[in-house]
């Protein structure tokens, strides 16, 4: 199996890289990069040295002979190249967020105008415990935003619950290290801004708050989750508590969670989470809390951003369109400490 | 002025003697330590070489001439030793548990017996931009808790608010360095455990919350702020978001909060927060912030929890009881970065 | 095969399990526990939980039925333990320090009395680029510390250069994140107090000193490191840098490098190092760098101190003893960023 | 008094504006900046909101009416304005290299062409505890570089000891906080790359090791310093260890530094160092030890590099310069924790 990662000089590029060079069922890994067109991959990502000795390559949808395409490209980007890949029949796991919201205005209020909203309706969104069986059929899927994997995942089982829930004063206060701000340095992700502090940012209307409604209202008619993230000083992970008012129980709650994720491989329900406990794999913990006093369900969910988050929710979206065990290339166990 | 430092082996009483050391109007200043007792305070707090010789002395709060007692002491011990200080006409600062709740039911359902039940009502909430004209008079201060302080002041002017407010369903969703959890060294705060890493943790049933909503409810009848705390991998600061749903707009918030903080010295409403602006003084930050879709608020907050968060309050509160300027001790301008 | 990991709540205990758990070869897998006896492995380590249902049981050198042993178990408990696991046949690692100096008396005069001298002659010390045939004929394994592996992989090429080398002038500052310290909670290693923070330690006179020594001085008669560690804030890794005064230039430093570990599976030679280049793998960065002016050339050296330093190693020896291929269970990418 | 500060966006400009502010003796502060040039300083040094109410102004040396002038630049860009200041009779400190090396052809070969030499003769080292009278005097201070003050620091008193010491192989190993690489951002200080990680960089060459070696010969003829930095996963702090073989004991080295430094009010010699116990003041802090056995002497140093290493110590070459004491405005005492 021959693999080509578009954009393989960021983060999520470089997440993809690793994993698949460990994946068993892939023999060719290519890596396309404009800026670092021509340099070895391993000057960039000088941890891959000795494991990959290849150059990136240029990017042409029109002639690459990969059968599965990885687009780590930033929004506006993908949509340039999807239709083509699509056409050809190649395999595309989409990274970005072109085709994650089936709306085409909800998407263009976010971000920017569609220029292939036709293939909006056959992408399929890449949450394998909430849409695995047409992730095995789909030609493209949009990979979900980090954020949103942890909100959606996190209050996925609700939609199962008998308990009456106030579906609209729900709201996802998320941390994430600063590997989520992406490769290309800044001020806000400068070492000496960033350490040692916590700084909340787009505080009220983040791109993955309509995502997390979008999707989620698919299982629970009438969600309305208000979202809000902070950066945190470290490099890796989302630490996402959910507050939900409800009238319910401990038992029940844990029960219900318990329930949902039955039998997944990747979803773990804990008394407690941290993001430790899952970073560098493609681990999500779960755990639940409620206070009977004031009917508040909280909802503690820890992932991997750049990995459960993007990169490995993607090779397992490859493993479900290939045939593959779910898991094959993914099975990293996390470390302590 | 002589003060004593009860309990100096802390981080708040590290913090009480560095800002008393640099406070112009105190002259003499002992601390006490059972574990250290005899030993250098340098030795303890080698930060502290060359700016005090002194050694950690015995607590008898029958014998103190201090004119100042702040009691750094873990909840129980305080309401041991504050009794005969007020008896002896001491003026007191508490910064544990032990005076902050009027109501002793209350308090023991959360911590322990209470033994002097009968000084909570002259207790005053050490809260100096609530309720400073009570301080000025009081013999016993009880020092705010540090995430109550962020808390208290994130939502104080919704009491001046027309909006109509869903009290029941605040959010405050805090998060704290790992000096709040003590200089004790335990696994929780090992640097490998807490390194790089976000940990929920008393998810629900923190003890800041019945002290939260108890001192709020003096202000904003029928409040109830659900609370969850988030462990940090940073060494200060404390970044709290409330989340309230109401209906207003973004402009009469911030009026509103403008209004409210007018003329204080410690309190500066900005259009974003983050605890590294804060670090190491006295400061509170506080962002508003208004998502007009979903009717919700969210209150950011900076605070640096040991210095406003706890021995800064306590200097504050000091400065009012004694008449001094109430910034005495306490115009540091903080690091960038 | 069955594996039993004798110590097994620390981090090299952790990391060990780890690793086991992912090793093809290894069919099962037991950990002792004096502390934490009967209680679930995934309880100490929340990390396994998932990977493996087994609780902490006690050590009996007498009867345990393992293939092979890895005492992780602090200096001088090894020696009690391994003389009978050695009589009983079985292939024994010691993540200790008790068998490293074949010297009793260097042994004694850093540590404390050698209780089972008599192993000394047969124990091989376990840094398979140096004494690969040994260790694979090995009853008992001493694994290098992990300053010592560093230093040692460091220096080890200077034996076969034909430049005038200061023998005597050799300087070894290295760095070391927090898990070299242990899992057990101290103030040093207490969040607040190691974070943001570099602190020099045992500045002369660390244990790694006489061991670096005497081995080395198996390659490079004559020779003398000074050694002195700084604790550094990061949870994993190893930084040294060599200075050694020498009559080259920076070709022949490099290619005698190159040459050195030519066909070594887990040395690279590069151009810079990064202990982010090698967290959580056992590989070995190693760039040399000479000032003409000064005769100085620099080795620097990158290694994850739990792994090449520590139970990544072990591992490599337990693959050469087995006669498994070396990097068996140890083909870990590392990680960007 | 009025105080200029050229180029006060970066991160020793934003010290300068914080000590300046809170300095007793200055009353009007100003500060130039081309980048923010109209903007407020406060947006870009957000501590500061609420400190100064003052935008970037331009810089022109012809025309300030500054009594002191900072030079916050680039090196290459102060020796375009210290001649025009220091003609008119301005007191200027310089914070670059632009005057640290006496000798021309030195300083060229390690940065660029110097375009006014004449000054160099004029310009005086600023590195009070070692030139504290020619200080006093200057029309133009050097202010010193952040390594070259804490190796020289910890080296000068060696000038002074009778021992026999090996001038030609003194190591200094270094390690510097992020802010060390100034306030622009780069892939190097990113936090994703720097964070958790330790890094050696201009292993060989850096530019401090000529001033090192410079300065330093006026006091020990002869003397040659080989010298290392590593970059060091923290915001604030260089942390120094000097690698010196010499023939002399413990007590007769710590004596030599005690005596040295007697009286210093920044400089305190103690048992251990740590970079926490300096950092946000213009502290010193050094420990002294000696290996007996082979010979070598370490003496590790802590500063904070933006304070002690450049903004701080240029205030206290403005108190000397203007005739105050010269602790005024830097009576910081540092932090625990």
């Amino acid at each position: 199996m021959k693999v080509l990662v578009v954009g393989g000089s960021g983060y999520t590029g470089s997440e993809l890289l690793r994993l698949l060079l460990s994946h068993n069922k892939v023999e060719d890994i290519d890596s396309t990069s404009r800026t670092y067109l021509g340099k070895k991959i391993s000057s960039v990502h000088r941890n891959l040295t000795g494991f990959t000795e290849k150059n990136f390559i240029e990017f042409d949808p029109e002639k690459t002979d990969a059968d599965m395409v990885f687009l780590a490209l930033p929004h506006g980007k993908s949509m340039q190249a999807a239709p083509k890949l699509v056409e050809r029949g190649i395999k595309t796991v989409d990274l970005g967020a072109d085709y994650r919201l089936k709306d085409q205005s909800l998407y263009e209020s976010y971000y920017l105008k569609h220029t292939s909203p036709e293939l909006l309706k056959d992408a399929v969104y890449g949450l394998p415990e909430l849409f695995r069986k047409d992730i095995k059929n789909a030609k493209l899927v949009a990979n979900p935003g980090c954020y949103a994997t942890a909100a959606i995942l996190s209050l996925a089982p609700i939609s199962r619950m008998k308990a009456t829930i106030d579906l609209k004063r729900i709201v996802v206060d998320a941390k994430s290290g600063t590997s989520g701000a992406g490769a290309k340095p800044t001020e806000t992700i400068h070492h000496c801004e960033a350490n040692n502090c916590m700084t909340p940012y787009k505080v009220v209307g983040h791109r993955h708050e309509p995502e997390i409604n979008h999707i989620l209202s698919r299982l629970v008619h009438g969600v309305s989750v208000s979202f809000t993230p902070t950066l945190a000083p470290m490099t890796r992970g989302i630490l996402s508590n959910a507050h939900v008012f409800m009238d319910s129980d401990t038992e029940a709650i844990r029960k219900a969670y318990v329930d949902f994720y039955k039998g997944e491989k990747f979803v773990r329900i804990l008394d407690d989470v941290s993001t430790k406990n899952v970073a560098y794999t493609n681990l999500c913990d779960i755990a639940t809390y409620f206070d009977k006093n004031k009917g508040r369900a909280v909802i503690a969910c820890a992932i991997d951003n750049l990995i459960k988050g993007a990169s490995g929710q993607a090779i397992q979206n490859m493993n479900l369109i290939m045939g593959y065990a779910e898991d094959e290339g993914l099975k990293y166990i996390p470390y302590h400490p």
